[in-house]
């Protein structure tokens, strides 16, 4: 049995080679290049296919494996918008995907965010630069006590939501399916709006649904607190980034945590000569404000997830060719 | 009845306030200056004192209190070495402090020093400022699934563990005396060497009595993990600071987030014109490092604490001035 794989990284190489030492019985190669007609040529004589790309997945490259009798397909990630389902029918090839890496590592990353901004990080790494080791006027808040509100509740919003709870803060949250495992807290509000509302600090755990872009809007920022905390670790595109930036300007956001921008394919992952040749100016305007951080998309980026990533594909494209049910087959009916 | 305040802080004004409106039966005054002879006159008239400082109380001011008909003192922080007991005896003084501000605000510090250096925010920063948005190789760590080992479990470390148990840690703690809440949870161990050498992150929340100096020595780090976690928002005197930079130099230590030092009355609460001019070889030994945080004492510093600070000395010296038994008295007869 023989798995090839797409796209590989070099922190990946680990997490592949312990995969490999507990299944002496798949023979698994790599390369570091992405699926093409032409890179599909590397998978003839294996049994199965383990990819990741943010270009689409041309019919070409996919009418090879049929050719070359490959009918199993895992990706590692989340995202599935690179494919045609029609494709993927047409050549009777069947997909499954990560739809979750590690909760923790992006609840983690925003209960930091939170934090950084509470405590006045920015700001005392700036004191501390210019060898001002003096605290006060920078004093700061505390998770505790304060009411911090949760959009959406699935895998990485409930753990924000332990995590709270365990800190002392009141949590409150919406979600249009509460989850079972949370709803005997007495947590959910009825309406997005009472969260706004009544919320300290607001973070956002959705996915982005086609009518969710800019859930957070002018109107969400008005009927929040006057001085609120909001993250984002979720996706750009529910937030309006311009009334998020005009929010920030008015004071009626007392801070902001972003690990997503809606601009952020033009920005994150590339390397500028200098901040001035960013040519976004959404981030522009949101950078060099002290009550802002932003993090280039990095909250999921842990040891734990990079492992999930590449131990799921592989286990559930390993089942596929053994002919068992994987644990996250994609439905490509419609 | 009156109580009159000594060494009042700007940040600490609003507290007052809300304190003065809280009790319209109660007179309040105060002045920045802290307590001394000449100062002492400015509480005639007043029934009690409130003060805090880092310079030592003076017999001659104490006895002004006497002279005043004054016999009930507050101080609104922990640290009592300033006072020289016998003085209070002899002028038939009663003193009451604040044992605990806020424990949430050096838990929650604590939670933010580990995840900054799991994350390897120092590095980010630093590409951020570079204009360097690209994750690969900057990969980070969870607290999940890490094993946390807590020194001191009482109201800071307490606190710690719930945060850390949240997150998914497995916590393992120590304490001369066990915390009788925690006990069923089963993480206590018999030896402080067990804590030290099964940990992936340690973190400190003891006093420094004097048999504590250098708890944590060359032996206890040489006892560690390789690539150990370490933190100290406690107290720098429970640390060999030589040791732990000898333990970061060989690689034996993972990271440290420091908010005290043993030096750090010669570099905390100061203002100097450039890092160069700390003349302390320990700070400059340990700064420049991607993998140490240093805080300035600044774990505490909330308004919530300084809340707690304002109100629980005041409460107990108007307690005291009603004849009755204060939340915190303190015992000074020996």
């Amino acid at each position: 049995m023989k798995i090839y794989l797409y796209g590989i990284r070099e922190d990946e190489k680990g997490y592949l080679k312990e995969w490999d030492k507990a299944h002496p019985d798949v023979e698994i190669d790599y390369t570091h290049e992405i699926f093409t007609p032409e890179t599909a040529e590397l998978a003839e004589g294996s049994d199965g296919v383990v990819m990741v790309q943010t270009q689409p997945y041309q019919r070409a490259a996919l009418k090879k494996l049929q050719d070359f009798g490959i009918s199993k397909i895992s990706v590692r990630n989340v995202g599935l918008d690179g494919f045609n389902f029609q494709d993927l029918r047409d050549f009777g090839l069947s997909l499954t995907y990560v739809p979750v890496y590690s909760p923790n590592a992006i609840a983690e990353h925003t209960t930091s965010l939170i934090l950084r901004l509470l405590r006045r990080v920015p700001e005392f790494d700036k004191k501390f630069a210019n060898a001002d080791f003096r605290w006060f006027p920078t004093i700061g808040e505390e998770i505790n006590g304060k009411t911090v509100g949760i959009i959406g509740t699935g895998h990485i919003g409930s753990v924000v939501g332990r995590i709270m709870m365990a800190m002392g803060a009141k949590v409150i949250a919406y979600d249009i399916a509460p989850n079972p495992a949370l709803e005997n807290l007495g947590i959910y509000k009825e309406t997005l709006d009472e969260v706004l509302e009544q919320s300290d600090i607001i973070t956002i755990h959705t996915p982005l649904a086609k009518k969710d872009i800019h859930m957070i809007d002018k109107d969400a920022f008005d009927k929040m607190k006057d001085g609120a905390i909001f993250i984002n670790a979720a996706r750009g595109g529910l937030v309006d980034t311009d009334a998020l930036i005009a929010a920030l300007d008015s004071g009626k956001l007392g801070g902001a945590g972003l690990d997503v921008l809606e601009s952020e394919n033009d920005v994150f992952q590339k390397k500028f000569d200098s901040i001035a040749d960013v040519k976004d100016p959404q981030f522009q305007a949101l950078i060099n404000r002290d009550n802002v951080i932003i993090t280039p998309h990095t909250a999921f980026y842990t040891t734990t997830a990079v492992h999930n990533m590449i131990f799921d594909s592989l286990n559930d494209n390993l089942k596929m060719l053994q002919g068992k049910a994987p644990k996250y087959p994609v439905d490509i009916t419609e």
